[in-house]
């Protein structure tokens, strides 16, 4: 029996993923040291291969499995370990010493669980085969689908080119606890400007969380910057089925009026994956315009603000806007935490 | 009292190897979580030291600790530590900063064992001092040897250059699993193409198991490719002592035919030890003719395949024997984590 | 209510400090596996933010961790993590990506208290903004304060450019484990030659540690080579009130004459901070004539050697006197496991 993953909402229906996120405040609820009401993971260990670097992710996996009684073995991918493989049929005669047809299974029998965050850059790649791959290609997140087709045990998406859907299971468990039921509020996922052109995968995971919510979503961006068109079919199908909706403008004063949550996030075109660095950046022009200051949050119906982190201080949003009360970036960092805990508690409990 | 090391199999009996593998396997069968039937280590950490990558090694210490209700900390040796030195009475005024006569007892007040990995590259040494070390230098590991002699709790050798001990004792569990009784069976460990010159240090342990468990052991490698003269011998007696013998051949079809295990992997000739990497790489003339292809296999009688990975496919061997039922490849990996519990338990029980 | 942190001894008071390293001492002698008679900490985790190299520090850490039931993960800044920035009101479109005021809340969320190293090397700093940066500018310990301003959890300094408190408390136990009541005896902190100029963080927490101790303490220096003046001002009125004494002398002969401790470690002029490399190394005159040596032991009245480690052989101290009986080195790097025990204990207990 093949095990469930957890690569993408979209695989979970969105009762699923409230429940998620329910139990996730629930295990928040009962204080320090280890959850209880959970399953007990004692003598687990949940594998983590990390192709970049982590705060967050892995500190909330780590403290995840520790609260759950379980461990959790961290690897960088390239320096700790080897090259790796995913095409099948491949003559390994080059830069790749391993294939995912091996390491797969391998970890499955060394591990309860596999945490796994790749995402190429942008613009140039993180390995040598995906430097310079457009988005289409980038999108199929090759190496952590065919790791999960020959995994054993459950496998988590740490942040893939496309989604990441850990961040998306705290954000909506932190719009549970900002809104109680925010079933019909208005939710913008607002753009901003970025010195570097950054991937789409946690704008996607966002934006799908508020529709699975049943928000009424607006994405907020300038002409140019649009999200993956088949996340935005779902996303807009999975709102409506939940009592929401989706919209898209670059229109900031009617976007923001009314908003209940403006989160803010920075990426670049989708036509600027595979570029070079400098033809991929976000044009200077909008960075002024579209950062989230005061005033944008003065337009809303005393919004709450919110961002994955890391933040830009005063080019994402102002100072002001991060130190206010309705600034909820620790909060939605803490409930990673609880929302990984959640998650390896429904996979392998 | 000094404690008990597990640096090479050499140093331990055979019967002693074959508990430790029985050891291995009883705790495979008790399931999932925590290890019923061993020792407790809660409260007690393993330190891992790698001087070089490691997945299987790695991953198997932290969850062979996890099942018995301990901890570990793996250190990158260079990027997370010091330099080490283990050479005795020199000034420590140039590249190294703690000579192994602190570090061994430190490591050993603050762990309950002691894992090191740490292989030079055949051509072209890892840190300053070994590169270009031949092979009667290298042999001699001198850090993993210094390190245990001024250690006052267990060192694990996790590969060294002359020895692989938790493969080898991985791959014997792996062997009983496979065969039930494997003594007087045929083994044949067969050399195979890589575009580098691979250390000896593992094909020597897997070796020895087989001639541990009293198989009849063929080394099948090309002429110029022989293992070590010393661990040749030994596997020779251990072998005869256990009812089993060795021989070594480059005749690829008689070596073939009745073995009931094929296990492959790639070296270097011991003469390319400290030159160049273009002068070490085996022959590319050998390429085609000792891969491990479908047609190898169809001459045994109906060997199982083993290999300690990581494996280039379609180099090492074809798709189509990784990929078929007889593979044991992702079944020793799994092993690797019930030996080394099997190794820690003995050590530290 | 905010939490205590353990940035510097300064910040506790003598009485406190003997009181931890007396229940490090306390833990220490219960044996091996948990620590009876103290906090359980399971299901909390250590996080460790390390900017520069340890040994010692981590593993301590994350074995006191596990002797108390709970569990560590360790980050290397800059290679696992972003880059980080704690000047307030920047705007960051540089080399900075995520800011203490976003970072420290994240991790107090995730963690039961943090654990941060973070020392600029003394010519040439470890991040770009700290390059060349003088001693008054580096003293500030800016990253560490501001983290521990923001943070919600304890914070322990694994070692700041001014403070290695955790070292301090160490040598504080194993100064009681040596002498019994050390008060109003000889303790001399001896500078030694180094290839390098080495920081001043430990040598400030080590002469501290034997002043909170009333221990008649004397810093032995070539002339130049002073420590910070506040620090000796704070050194001077903890001895006398709990005792002591503190002299500072280039006289090694009357110095050593009557010491029961003998601790040595080298440091670069406090004006050599932010200057080249090739200005800032101790001058080679001062080699020979200060590396601590059997005939200086001699000298003393049958002194214990000290260090914090690593220490270079025959450079700071030759084989003689790292290899007699009076060698207390190891025994303070297991303290380091104890103390680091004692301090979870009291922070998060």
């Amino acid at each position: 029996m093949d095990p469930r993953h957890f690569l993408t909402s979209l695989d979970w229906s969105s009762a699923e993923l409230r429940d998620l996120a329910v139990t996730a405040l629930r295990y928040k609820a009962g204080g320090h040291g280890r959850i209880h009401g959970g399953p007990d993971f004692a003598g687990q260990l949940l594998g983590l291969l990390f192709f970049n670097p982590s705060v967050r992710t892995r500190v909330s996996c780590e403290a995840a499995m520790a609260k759950l009684g379980g461990s959790a073995a961290a690897l960088a991918a390239g320096s700790d370990t080897w090259n790796f493989e995913e095409r099948d049929g491949v003559v390994m005669d080059g830069a790749t010493q391993e294939h995912v047809r091996e390491l797969a299974p391998v970890l499955s029998g060394l591990c309860a669980a596999v945490g796994i965050r790749r995402a190429e850059k942008m613009s140039g790649g993180a390995s040598a085969d995906a430097a310079g791959a457009p988005w289409e290609e980038l999108r199929k997140d090759a190496f952590l689908h065919a790791f999960a087709r020959h995994a054993t045990v459950p496998v988590v998406n740490l942040e893939s080119n496309a989604f990441h859907p850990c961040q998306g299971l705290a954000d909506m468990a932190t719009l549970l606890e900002l809104r109680g039921e925010p079933r019909g509020e208005r939710y913008v996922l607002s753009w901003a400007w970025h010195p570097k052109a950054l991937p789409v995968a946690t704008p996607h995971s966002q934006l799908l969380a508020a529709a699975d919510l049943g928000m009424r979503v607006t994405l907020l961006r300038p002409e140019g910057y649009d999200l993956c068109p088949e996340v935005m079919g779902a996303a807009q199908e999975r709102a409506e089925a939940a009592g929401g909706g989706l919209e898209v403008t670059s229109d900031r004063e009617a976007a923001l009026s009314g908003a209940k949550i403006v989160c803010a996030k920075s990426w670049g075109r989708l036509d600027a994956y595979g570029r070079a660095p400098e033809d991929a950046c976000p044009e200077d022009g909008l960075r002024d315009e579209w950062i989230v200051d005061g005033a944008a949050m003065a337009r809303t119906d005393d919004a709450h603000f919110m961002h994955c982190l890391p933040i830009r201080r005063n080019v994402i949003a102002t100072d002001e806007v991060l130190d206010s009360e309705r600034c909820a970036v620790a909060q939605q960092a803490t409930n990673r935490l609880w929302s990984a805990a959640a998650i390896l508690a429904r996979l392998l409990g």
